[in-house]
């Protein structure tokens, strides 16, 4: 226990907690961390809830990602759940699963990376609770809490015919960044020196591994009257495919709307953009920016362009993890 | 797809996410699965929240556990946290993660578990939400969430001396289990056949693979006016000193009040009991028996017949998993 850097196996888990909580926010809750659970203030009387899961492998690797990378993501990918659904996060739970040869000053920069992108992302959320347990395989399952400020939540189902499409925040940046990143990998088949890439490539792989949802606007589209919303973690294509059949709608997408790199866009997941439905009559809320509009249910749930999108429709974990290849 | 037991990696997320959801209690939830995030009540503006995670190799092993054993159990533990606040549960959120040959009907056995679980042992709670991931290690992370109906949360700080020290629900018994089961491991270096262990074996083999804690009796001691409260995890001696440092107290137990076999009651977990403190002048909650009175602090927290308990103290994952030697 008095190596320069010691593993989990070396500390008792109380010891391994005891170094995490240092590094967290002050609790927010009503009762933070400590005892068998946390007590969150709900005020309306209702909560929002999440969980996502990262696992080394499929959804990260150590070579590219540094600890607190991951810390950040893992806020970062549950704040958005939240967020899609009109609310403001409040709490994030983390059930934390690692080797036992994990050396502690990883775990602390987890810590340190749940930290700055709840601070940075979603202020007034905090981790306020969790679980250590031992694993061969790092995982990181985090659930996300939030609350409904007098708003009704906004579901996948309420776009409807008439409406405009808007998303907010960025598309494709994130698959760019990780195209980067297997392209270096393959061709050194070693760790990725981000000090060795150019400027733009390396704020890609940043959105890559530490994105940026852009978490207020969740409310923010609430509040507006966003009939229908949802985060973008699959790809523009296969998300908005959700949206429209949750919905019985079909949503029809312009690319000269969608960006510069519709292609990367559309296939491309990550980022955690929020897509949403607004009345055209309303128009879409601060910040979000129109890529289409909401026909009536037909043949294919999204057109682009007026055409049937047959392109790569985004990442499905069961078909398209290979741990061989990645 | 057509094979008669497919593997996860054969179908699509949202096609083992249809099995799952198939087998589920109906969504009690104000929003249940389906969308980014769950909505649930949370009357009193104030819900309890806490997360367990069950990992193969450290907490369970496919030889001795079914995939039904393994819901319940994730639902069972789970739960008891909730309870051991003086909640009341309301929703489990699951995120399983799990190797691509994984046979979808052992996923299917895993939400029946957590049905049957939540049926059984806390009716009113049912899974609302969760996230399937692909993984090396099979891992199953629950996040329950409850509600106080109009008391207090019963934290671990409240216990007072002259306060009585009750328990409700099983101790040691999961303990003995695991012990059958690690002796049948070691002799044969196989699986344990259930059926060939006598009634009273298996019933004990039973506690350890589908623990019944005493959900509903959480809520009750809250309401009789418990000071504070934690479920027996890791052994009553390491939870009870848990419990007397956080109240700064002492906890005096009687080894002939704590039953027939004090040693492993106060050495094995796992049973999940509720420990709590009650003031003298209320006594226990009905469903609890007495094991003992607080005493004001000392320099020890625990004391057993007079003495401090100097006894093995019980699990620590980080002390005590050996993936060698299990």
């Amino acid at each position: 226990m008095s190596a320069p850097d010691p593993v989990v196996g070396d500390l008792t888990e109380g010891e391994v907690l005891t170094r995490i909580l240092g590094r967290l926010a002050p609790s927010r809750a009503l009762l933070g961390p400590g005892d068998d659970a946390a007590v969150l203030a709900a005020p309306g009387g209702r909560i929002v809830a999440s969980v996502d899961t990262l696992v080394h492998g499929p959804d990260f690797r150590l070579a590219w990602s540094s600890a607190k990378d991951l810390g950040w993501k893992a806020a970062a990918v549950n704040l958005a759940d939240i967020a899609a659904m009109g609310a403001r996060p409040t709490a994030l739970l983390v059930a934390l699963a690692m080797p036992d040869h994990t050396p502690v000053s990883f775990v602390e920069g987890i810590a340190d990376g749940l930290r700055a992108g709840c601070d940075e992302l979603a202020p007034g959320a905090a981790v306020e609770g969790g679980d250590l347990t031992v694993s061969d395989t790092l995982t990181i399952a985090v659930t996300a809490l939030g609350v409904l400020d007098g708003t009704a939540p906004v579901t996948r189902r309420g776009a409807r015919a008439g409406d405009v499409v808007a998303v907010c925040g960025e598309l494709g940046k994130a698959a760019r960044g990780l195209a980067i990143l297997f392209d270096r990998f393959r061709v050194d088949g070693r760790p990725v020196a981000v000090a060795s890439l150019t400027e733009a490539d390396a704020a890609l792989v940043g959105a890559q591994l530490r994105p940026r949802p852009p978490i207020a606007a969740g409310a923010v589209a609430a509040s507006h009257g966003a009939t229908a919303m949802m985060d973008v973690s699959d790809g523009l294509a296969l998300d908005a495919g959700r949206l429209a059949r949750a919905s019985d709608v079909t949503l029809e997408l312009q690319t000269d709307a969608i960006g510069p790199e519709p292609g990367i866009a559309l296939a491309g997941g990550e980022d955690h953009a929020l897509l949403a439905t607004f009345p055209a009559a309303v128009g879409p809320a601060p910040g979000f920016r129109v890529i289409g509009r909401v026909g009536a249910a037909g043949d294919h749930p999204l057109l682009v362009d007026g055409k049937p999108y047959d392109g790569y429709g985004g990442w499905d974990p069961y078909r398209d993890w290979d741990a061989v290849s990645g």
